[in-house]
């Protein structure tokens, strides 16, 4: 998908809200559990009733990859599921993955053409040649920049000699390496003005804002110092949106949930036209 | 595994020596491929001919997830017949995990329980608790610190206004988390005397060393500026072992490889005693 597609999808939809999948069979209702196909199902289920209000899905590998080879059929299942239904949905596979140049080539490959998402997220510890294997038209490197957790104060907030931060110096340099076209960057949203600092380094490009919800971010600081004149935010909500309600309704809730989230985005959208 | 047992493998069978499984399909002999189960057969060789000279296997996990649902059930199926037949090995799933924290408990969950590795390597960009759920007893995170490709220079490099490396940081600070016995790091052999820079700050945890042979990094270098009095080294040779031969003779020829190597290895062992 490009970049111009998905500021239609998002113009036309009111709403910059990316739907998390991290779908865990200790949080889902417990009577899918019967189910034999019971991820799929809740995925699913989610999914329609959500998919109105979104323009992107963001499963998380890690919990698929927890439930062994049956987890990645479900997910493979997922995303066949958006893509055949919901053509017009940004997939983003959330894998944190980054290796040597010859193994981020196939990493991309198992990403972009083997599962069919049209973007990953990616670390940059090891720098260019770990992240150029996924720049390809029409698909896109998520790069961690300043990321949500309390972590991200070890190291992405070192300053070297010119008081320059890391995350900063990722913004910087990996521009040398991509276009507006082919990467976002993960924006921590627990983080309020530190995205005011990173929007002077990419003006234009697309953030992708983990961390509001269950995290504690504030949707209101995103849109505040995060919008830029297109739009330029894509805000995931996970926890809040799956783990609405737990009993026979939870796809109803979801509804509700992600309805509420959309309906906050849109006015934030008319504000900048 | 504990730190201990795997001295006892390195001295016992006189190698440091770590069999990277990164089975490619257009790389293995094409002979193989009429075998519906061909990755798992020639995994299956390449162990069977190099396990007497090395002390660790290590699957990288892009190259199955390239091949799908498929490669992943060959990967599986790798790694219990190693636990099966040749418990002494030490497994290492590289993947360079890293994310916020419950999502790292996933993943750690993955790794040690679903899937049964002794190790995992992973990205420090996301700080401590990204890190913290793979430290368990008897099991391993392998840190990236320094690695061996080109994009090493770009941000492992940089400087803070100390003189510190951020590599030199990520060793250092990742101490106050974990211990020798559950952490080891990666320091690409492509760096010859940075592997002695890296020693001085963790003078007797193991570095996992990748990037000797095709990347180019040099076993004497590594030797020299990385052994400490226990070892302390895992080497890690991929390519140059599995694909040594492209005929019916691989695996006779990836047994004469790592016999050579194992060799070497005797006697650096030999000259520490």
């Amino acid at each position: 998908m490009t970049g111009q597609q998905l500021y239609e999808n998002i113009r036309r939809k009111k709403t910059f809200l990316c739907v998390g999948l991290d779908t865990n069979t200790e949080k889902i209702p417990q009577h899918l559990l019967q189910d034999e196909d019971a991820v799929f199902t809740f995925n699913r289920a989610i999914i329609d009733s959500t998919q109105q209000f979104c323009v992107a899905y963001k499963p998380n590998l890690a919990f698929y990859e927890y439930m062994g080879t049956k987890g990645q059929a479900a997910l493979a299942k997922t995303v066949a599921y958006i893509r055949t239904n919901y053509p017009d949905q940004f997939i983003i596979a959330d894998a944190k993955r980054g290796d040597i140049g010859n193994t981020s080539a196939m990493y991309a490959g198992a990403i972009f053409d083997t599962a069919g998402y049209d973007a990953v997220t990616i670390a940059p510890y090891m720098g260019e040649d770990s992240v150029k294997p996924f720049l390809r038209a029409g698909k896109w490197a998520i790069l961690l920049a300043l990321t949500s957790n309390s972590g991200s104060q070890d190291f992405q907030m070192t300053e070297d000699a010119a008081g320059e931060r890391l995350f900063e110096k990722v913004l910087r340099i990996s521009q040398q390496w991509a276009t507006e076209d082919n990467m976002m960057y993960v924006a921590g949203a627990t983080k309020g003005k530190l995205i005011a600092d990173i929007r002077k380094i990419v003006p234009n490009h697309f953030l992708l804002i983990p961390g509001v919800g269950a995290q504690g971010g504030s949707l209101e600081e995103t849109a505040e110092y995060g919008l830029n004149s297109r739009c330029g935010l894509l805000v995931n909500s996970s926890r809040q949106i799956l783990y609405a309600d737990s009993s026979q309704y939870f796809a109803e809730a979801a509804k509700t949930e992600a309805a509420r989230v959309q309906n906050k985005m849109s006015q934030y959208l008319k504000q900048i036209g």
